[in-house]
């Protein structure tokens, strides 16, 4: 696993995208509930990887599944319903057959909410077996 | 559509299941979220079809799929976390193709939390196109 | 309650929002959980809302909460994984305590996802007590 | 933070509840939603407190709230709808202000599905500020 403290600049071909709190996503404590992060998470993930030029659902649709196998989260300052959230998601590093994607999601004030990683795998979607990152992945994470 | 008015004694074949409000189950304005209702519905049709006979993950593995077509639901009493509420699911009527249960949950005090029908179409999971009710289903709810 | 059908030309001051079907919204069928699409709604009814001025996040600063008090849904064409829904929103009926919004959500090709009603109750947020509709609010929705 | 790899023995106090996965958990892999697991886990924390004598709803009409303030999870073996899962729950760690709870989920054949860890902050819920753990929690936690 990779290093990443939660600071934008440690990321690798980051992306920002905007969403704005559910009032189903928030909870008693009057704060977005501490479980609905991996959501947001696979918000900014799926825009990088559109972004990137390499949708997720494009991947799927070629044979190729990407389960989370690894999830680390720290919780700043608490976001509430109707909030701006801006989620920048980059890259941590590549491994053979997985990738580690780094999450930095900050509210209005530019103050820090959430930030964490996530590792995925590369699995062959009819096998369910791992497979090696494909070579246009590849290609375009290390140019 | 069936006539279901939220009294028990208008559900055929009725089951009650117990849950748990979970924390993330509730909103800010410290009940819970209105959307969370069609997962205890779900849970409630679930073990129904359990205690029945023919449990819903059997019908999948036979190949046949239960999309919702139609749902109404009718908020009474708040609910909160931590209540342990009785979710009650019954028949309320039975199509060529398709099955319409209904709900009442209610909490530790008996109190009416919400009472709704869901409408459910019998699709074959391959062609997903709609099926007849199964005979070993229509035997059973017949009896 | 009004008599709603799904035909966007029913909905007064209808406005439309999109948003982007998440992986964790979709079920073991593949298609977006039919419980998913209360939180649509949520969306939906929040950007009118704002739109019309009188934003949710307002009303309940302003010492104001609408909880739902009854939901209405109908399925059509499932939708899937990165969808990009269209989601339509407008007033069906304005009662003296209640409003009733309606719904309708479409896929990229136009074709209809679902459609459906909620009649949302105006409460004191302290006493949690029924209240007249505020009359900035009527007296914007007659206009 | 503590040193939690998974393994039941390294957790104190531990206790085990069960939980039945729901359709609506799942997501279009077939396997249940990677974000579906911090409710999980809140579900094993809330039946270890309440198992302790110190039920969190009680904490919380005593004025304190426990938010999450950091969460690792490991995944293993998929699980599925209907599985019947085991969260086994237990301390990891007891700081000033803050705890960590260790978890292991397991299904039907014991093999592990997931497994992680939270730290929660202990808060006093008027001021929002951290308070030192309740010294009942703390003498019952090192009995």
């Amino acid at each position: 696993m990779g290093t990443f403290a939660g600071r934008t600049e440690q990321l690798q071909h980051s992306h920002t995208t905007q969403l704005r709190v559910r009032y189903g996503e928030t909870d008693a404590m009057g704060y977005v509930y501490y479980g609905t992060y991996p959501l947001y998470f696979e918000v900014g993930r799926n825009e990088l990887m559109r972004h990137l030029g390499f949708p997720y659902a494009s991947l799927e649709a070629s044979g190729i599944m990407m389960p989370v196998v690894d999830m680390q989260l720290h919780y700043g300052s608490p976001a509430h319903y109707d909030n701006l959230l801006s989620v920048t998601t980059g890259i941590v590093s590549l491994g053979g057959a997985s990738i580690e994607f780094g999450y930095r999601i900050a509210d209005e004030a530019n103050t820090l909410v959430v930030w964490g990683t996530t590792t995925l795998a590369f699995v062959n979607r009819n096998t369910r077996k791992p497979v090696r990152v494909p070579q246009a992945v590849r290609d375009r994470l290390t140019l």
